[in-house]
Formats: structure tokens, C-alpha cells, sequence
């Protein structure tokens, strides 16, 4: 016998696409039928300016959440930024300045409206209840918690193991985290697996403070372009959302081919039959360049839109016809960059050339012989309309 | 050679009397030989609304140091208090509430100039700072110290190993008596041997406060009339200093006999040669009956003064005559008491000796058959003129 799928039901399929795990499955699937408007929390750490497509895919589930009516409620965790977030760390995280997660919330908050709603988002920033919480409310929280449930988290167990000492501030914070789910009185939360932990605790803090536990729900994470670690800032593997269109579409073209179906389905709009039909055609021996390139197109229509993704393929099909140099990645002068490249052959010529307009980096002309440069992979150096050469950093 | 025993040196050696243990020993001591004037710290949680014989060592130790011209900064520890130190402890305290502490403290305060010269006593709260304590200084504070330094205390490891639940509060206990040390700019923290790790901790908050560490000099417990436990009032072992007269020089004719010569040594003003010479009476088969009698007396005397323990003595010597009676501790109405003890018959011979005013308990006629009265040891029940009993309590 079929089960038979009402609207409510893939409604429910569609808000839990992806979902790696649900507690209380039964629970929110029973709100979600019923129809409940929920509030749907997702907390980000600006620790750094820009929001990368790792963000995005609980972004993204958010979204889903909206555009169903339910109230999406993104934290700015500009109190838990400054601690440092431990999961899934080695070492204490260096704390930041109030001045730096202030920086970087203000282009994370620019670079949100790309993907959620702004009509149906509450911003919330941490600070709101931090900034004035006392001692007192700091030890009633820390009293509801152990030190050796904190322990028992993966990553606090392996450091002790290890002997690399945790700072007492990181057991803060959970607790910090949990507690924003009390304040903004969460009926879900939405957060990467690596996040569970704190997802939890939330659960707690809430029933601790008489309110119903929140539902989690956790999404996979998306793997950096090395095709390892977890995409981050920090480790210099992500493809930004705010990035130019011409340097997204080279990024995603540098996806290792064992990623490019995770990333068509973590990280597209590609529905389940596009994703099956790309990893079909993988398996089939289609060249993964032509794969990529779909994914590529993809992720700069999301965040471009179609005539950006025509111009960007565009280049990118030009430059690829064109003779590669490979360069290491430190900064230089144009006529550094030029004389390397073989483009010019002396300081007098590049001098020359530049005052006559005729050199170019990225069909921009180069105006000055000492301007600093830092070449990326794709970027086109060009002498007149004849000699040019594309960059791959190594 | 004779090592040549200056004002200085003798002024050194009534300062550290009885001290378990100096840190940095050399450094306290150029301090006192160079006549600094030391802020020296002693912190009380007033956890319970009374100073017993336990606390007054180190309150002794305060006092001397006040004699030779030195700012006692006594911290009521009305924050701590709150949390429960966990010093010595095997399981979480109760958190008391601001009442409760509030309370206790002005007990406490009332019966500190029994020890302390209040003109050379600066009285701090802790709530002086951390009512105004935010959760920025409080992660400041955490990020100070680490998980491992923490769980290396004897009591948290004892307790992990065990798997007996340590609250995360807990670990603040240590880091805000540290604090206090900062906001008191203290030059010297007294305590018992149990808060060696808390006053430690107050050297490592000064430095990073960018303040001189304080030197830490420890002071023994005193074993509670158990004979094996550290004196508390939540063993009921104690001898309080506001006691009565009388249930102070019963408690003390209490003190185990192993104890007699600790007691007289930490907790009284017996010279050392007094001492050593009540060492030598009891080792050469003195009765130590009479020995505890110079010990309360000795007691009676600090707290109460010369003719309060003239009586006291007189009243238990009196008593001590009398038959005893050995009774549970619980507590009864005066007709049951009486009752148990046989001075009456039936409650209607009750009734009317109570009208006659002829049942005197300690002295003071029983108003009421019906009165509530909980036994004490060295009490006397007595009927007219003739007839009495002293009790013990077991």
C-alpha cells in the first residue's frame, strides 16, 4: 500500500530536506501538520566578514521554513563571537574585539537578503540580553549545567585526552548559545552537525526557565575546496556569496569532481532530479569540467543572477582557451606581475605601456607600473589585443 | 653561632605562629623586617549566622597582624556564599539566596569585634564589585584559567574520579575569591590549609591585573568536638564564640582528649609555655578532666570575660554533681521532659507544679507544661529544691 502524501506531508519533506538529524522528529512533524507558525532560529558568529556557502545551507533550510510562513530568527552571535566557538576545535580560538564582530555583523547582515526573506526574518543580536547580563544570571546558568556533561562533547574529551588545555571561558559557550534560544523563545533550531551539542543545551536552558524544549534540526557540512576539511574563512577553502562573479565561477570550477554532486545538492537550487542526473552522468564518464561548469553557472545565478552567470561562463571559456602561467600567490607589483609573466621585457617598457593604456588585468587597465597586485587563479594579464595570459595560483 | 633575634625577627615570629604554610615566604618576610604596612585579606562566607571557634584562627591570626599596625581587610563573602565553596566538599552545595546571606552576615559582623580591632578592620562586600559584575569581566575572568588547572584541585579530581557531578558554577568559586584579592588590593590572603588553591588562584588574577601577587599564608583547621571532622556548624561540632557561657564550657568539657592540647594551642591564648606544660601534665597521667577545665575557662574568658567564666564553671561544677541522665536530642514539650526524667508523676502533678512555679530548667521557672524544649547537654532539669538531673544528649 502507497502512504499517501498530502500538502502537509511534503510540506514536510521539503522544510527537512537535507536534515541529518531531527529531535523531536515526532514532535515538529505533528506542529509542522497542524499547521503552526513556528519561530525558527539560526544563530551566526560573525567572526569574519563574509558569509560563505557553508553558511548557506542552513540559510538556505531557513528560507524553506520562511517562504512556508513560519518567522525566521537569526541571531548575530556578537557575544559568542568574541568567545570563540569550541566545537569541533583543537585549540582555544584567539577572543575578539567587540570592534571586529561588530565589523564583520554588518557585511554578514548585508550579505543575509541574497538568501533569506527580509520580510519574515527577525534579526536578533546578542547583545540585546548580554550586554546587560549579570553575575548572578551567569552562575544560575553555569549551575545548570556539569562539568562533566560539558566534557563529555567530542571535541572537550579529545582536547583533555590530548592534554591541550581548554580555557574555562569555552565552557561558556553552550550556555551562551542555549540561552539565546530562552531569549528569543525558539520553537526550532536550525544549525550544522557540528553544532549539535549546543542545540541541546538550548533544549535545556529553555525547559530550565519553563518554556517548551525547542525541536533541532542539523544539516550536513560542506567540505572546502582541498575536499577535507570543513569549508571556513580561516582555512582559506570557501567560495563566498559576496564574492565577484568571475572569481565564484572560478572557485567552483576548482571543486574536487568527488564534491561536485554534494555541492549541486547542498549548495543549488539543483533539484533531486537534477542532482541524480548529474551524479548519472559522472558515473557515465562525462567530463567532470562540463559537470562543474553547471555548478558553477548555478551558484553564480543564485547570488548574481542569469546575465552575470552568462558573462562569468563567458570569461572563464575565453580565458581557459588562453595560455596558463602558474604563479605563487604573494603580492606584487604590476611590473613585477608583467616582467614574470613575460609580457613586457624591461621597467622601461611596462612604463611605456602603462602610460599608453595598453596593458590590462582583468580588461581593466593598469594605471601604474608600482600598483600592488595579488594574482588569483583565472585572472587574465593582457598586453594589447593579441598577448595574453591566464593565472593559476599554486 | 646564635642567629641574633632583632624586634623584627621576634615581630615575624608572632605573625606566622602556627602558619602551615607562606607564599612567597621570603618576600613576606623582607615586607614585615622593612616595616611595610600590609593590607592583609581574610575572607568569610557567611553561610550561616554564626563565627565558631573554627573561624578563629585565622581571625587570631588577622588580629595579630592588626597589633603590629597592619589594615585587616575582612571580605564578607556574600557572593561566594551564594555559590558554595567547594572546597573540601564531595557534592554541589545548595545555593543559598541573597536573604539568607544577607542575614547571616550581619551576624556575623556583630560578632567579629570579639576578635577584631575594629579600628584597624576595613569591613568590604563582595557585592561592592560583583553586583556590578557583567558577563564581559566574567569571561574575562574565565579565560584566565583553564579546565585542567581546575580539575587538578584534590576535591574536583576526587569528585570526577568518583563521578560524583561537579556544578559548572562551582568553578567560580575560586576565580571570584581570587577576584576579591584584586579588588581589595590585597598584600596578604589568610585562610585555612583547604583554601590553599582559591588564595593561589588570587596571585595568578592580581598579576594578570597587572597588580603585585599577594603572599598567601595558611593556617590549620580545627578539628570539631567529633574529634575528626573540621569544625562546621552543618556537623554540629562546633563551639560558637556567641554561645552562652555555659554551653560553651559544656562544649568544651566535650572536646575529644586527643584535642585538648590542639584546642588550647589554636584556639585559646595559652603562651606556648602553657601549652607545653598542659602537653606534660596530661602526658605525666593528669586527670583531663581538669585540664579541659583551664581550657574553658580559657574559652569563656576570650568571649565573655573573667566572671562569666567564673559562673560558668561554678554552674558546671554544681551540675556536675548531680545524678545525669542520658536523652535523645529531640525536641519536646516540658511535660514529656519531666516526665522522662521522673522529677514528676503524671501530667496533672505537671500541671500544678508548673502553677506553683516549683520545675526550673537551668535555673528558670517552666512557664508552660506545654512549652517545646530540646535537651543540651549540661543542662539541669531540677524539681523544688532537692531534686536534680543533668542531662547528656546523645
Amino acid at each position: 500500500m502507497k502512504e499517501s502524501k498530502g500538502p502537509a506531508s511534503s510540506a514536510w519533506d521539503a522544510l527537512t530536506a537535507g536534515a541529518v538529524e531531527i529531535v523531536d522528529r515526532q514532535h515538529l512533524k505533528a506542529r509542522i501538520e497542524r499547521g503552526d507558525r513556528l519561530r525558527v532560529k539560526l544563530g551566526l558568529d560573525p567572526t569574519r566578514p563574509d558569509l560563505h556557502l557553508g553558511h548557506t545551507i542552513a540559510l538556505r533550510a531557513m528560507r524553506r521554513f520562511e517562504d512556508q510562513g513560519h518567522t525566521g530568527v537569526l541571531i548575530v552571535g556578537d557575544w559568542t563571537a568574541r568567545i570563540g566557538d569550541p566545537s569541533g576545535q583543537n585549540v582555544t580560538r584567539p577572543q575578539l574585539t567587540r570592534e571586529e564582530v561588530s565589523a564583520a555583523a554588518d557585511t554578514y547582515l548585508n550579505q543575509l537578503w541574497k538568501i533569506l526573506d527580509e520580510s519574515r526574518t527577525e534579526v536578533r543580536f546578542q547583545s540585546e540580553w548580554f550586554d546587560r547580563m549579570r553575575l548572578d544570571e551567569v552562575v544560575r546558568l553555569m549551575s545548570q549545567t556539569t562539568v562533566a556533561r560539558m566534557l563529555a562533547r567530542d571535541d572537550f574529551a579529545r582536547r583533555q585526552e590530548q592534554r591541550r588545555p581548554i580555557g574555562l571561558h569555552e565552557f561558556l559557550y553552550p550556555l551562551l548559545q542555549g540561552y539565546d534560544s530562552v531569549a528569543v523563545k525558539a520553537d526550532l533550531e536550525l544549525g550544522g552537525t557540528d553544532q549539535t551539542f549546543n542545540l541541546l543545551v538550548g533544549r535545556d536552558l529553555q525547559q530550565a526557565a519553563g518554556q517548551p524544549a525547542q525541536d533541532v534540526m542539523t544539516l550536513p557540512l560542506l567540505e572546502g575546496l582541498d575536499g577535507v576539511q570543513k569549508m571556513s574563512k580561516s582555512l582559506d577553502n570557501y567560495i563566498g556569496i559576496d564574492e565577484d562573479p568571475k572569481d565564484m565561477f572560478w572557485k567552483a570550477m576548482a571543486v574536487p569532481d568527488s564534491l561536485i554532486v554534494r555541492y549541486l545538492e547542498l549548495a543549488t537550487d539543483a533539484g533531486p532530479a537534477e542532482v541524480r542526473a548529474a551524479r548519472e552522468a559522472l558515473a557515465a564518464g562525462t567530463n567532470p569540467r562540463d559537470v562543474k561548469k553547471d555548478l558553477a553557472r548555478r551558484l553564480v545565478r543564485l547570488y548574481h543572477g542569469a546575465p552575470a552567470a552568462d558573462a562569468a561562463e563567458a570569461a572563464f571559456l575565453q580565458s581557459a582557451d588562453l595560455p596558463e602561467r602558474v604563479l605563487g600567490a604573494s603580492v606584487r607589483t604590476m611590473a613585477e606581475l608583467f616582467l614574470e609573466l613575460g609580457l613586457v621585457s624591461s621597467k622601461s617598457e611596462m612604463r611605456r605601456l602603462v602610460e599608453q593604456k595598453g596593458l590590462f588585468v582583468d580588461d581593466r587597465p593598469v594605471a601604474s607600473a608600482d600598483e600592488s597586485i595579488e594574482p588569483r587563479t583565472g585572472m587574465v594579464a593582457r598586453r594589447g589585443k593579441r598577448q595574453a595570459v591566464t593565472l593559476r595560483v599554486q
